[in-house]
């Protein structure tokens, strides 16, 4: 599985740690990451979505050569769309894989974010299912690698797990990064959906189905 | 994995069939089949979902001590809930599973199913999304094992495909048995979703979460 990061990376730890930690939940796999350019604070806003968009489908181009199926590990899916026309194998958008996935566990559904509003897959997929929507005041998915920004994320997340809802739905690659989900599932008594590894589910399906 | 095939099966190779298949698609598992009793014809309307689904409940209560997760092959996911208030392990219905997953690939989804609307886990989860429905003329699962059943299976999710939809969703665990999914998949441009590997997926989800 090919996982394209929407942030650039020069650790090459936090640039794999996505497809490790796929690795490590679906048996027999292996994974290989790339991430774009001279985009360090990866998708905030919708400038930073476009640009990113075209970054990923160039790098999809080639890396679509190297692999079965590849992940573009961001919620908003930018360039997922446009990649496909271009992609020689399927390609996963985080967003639209784990909304999906969270409607398995029902109709109510709670949504961690970053921004003021919901990544737009996710409310594409979700609608009026999202019950309970929290942002964390436009940060970008480096603050969360801030002690301060980790402990809003977490004290956001319980906040969403309170309220009545069927699942809470990370809603960015980040959390996976903080590994928020790890975190919470010793926490919290319902689901979390994990945009990664849900998308990893979805790789699996594409692979298995051929 | 432990498989619940809500039909009474004595040939143990169509009993397995549905877990031997999930064995080839997702690595490193194994699965184990039970049936319920004195139900040849599995589910086909309301008297028969209820009845399947205390013998679920009660075949679950005794088998899940021996998987690690659930699946209960049959998108009326008769049983589930109540299963889940019995069960040591998560309980996965193939309708909620299925459905939820077809969303990934977009907002039209075909269905085709054997009674004259769509199973209800399904019309809950895509309600307005179901852009076409086929049923068979409230057919069982027993009549898709005739050459006759068969090809009127194929001939009516070929029309499904035909019409503009983003794909099919097979609405019945009796397309997996006869294998429906592998023969579309050569013949239709459109992803095809089978509920027993969908199923396979989130219950990999929920041992992989544990």
């Amino acid at each position: 599985m090919g996982i394209v990061r929407v942030v650039s990376l020069s650790d090459p730890e936090i640039l794999n740690y996505h497809g490790k930690l796929l690795e490590g939940i679906i048996p027999g796999i292996t994974t290989e990451s790339r991430c774009i350019n001279d985009q360090p604070k990866g998708v905030y806003d919708e400038n930073s979505k476009s640009e990113a968009a075209l970054k990923v489908v160039n790098l999809i181009r080639v890396f679509s050569n190297y692999v079965d199926v590849l992940i573009v590990s961001c919620t908003e899916d930018p360039g997922v769309k446009e990649a496909r026309e271009v992609s020689k194998v399927p390609v996963i958008g985080a967003g639209r894989a784990s909304a999906s996935l969270s409607l398995f566990y029902g109709d109510d559904i709670g949504v961690l974010g970053l921004g003021e509003e919901p990544p737009q897959p996710i409310r594409e997929v979700l609608r009026d299912r999202i019950k309970v929507y929290r942002g964390l005041n436009k940060g970008t998915t480096v603050d969360l690698f801030t002690p301060d920004g980790r402990d809003k994320a977490l004290r956001a997340a319980l906040e969403v797990c309170r309220s009545k809802v069927d699942c809470l739905l990370l809603g960015c690659t980040g959390f996976t990064t903080i590994n928020l989900y790890r975190e919470l599932k010793y926490k919290v008594a319902i689901p979390v959906i994990d945009p990664i590894i849900a998308s990893g589910l979805i790789a699996l399906y594409e692979v298995g189905m051929r």
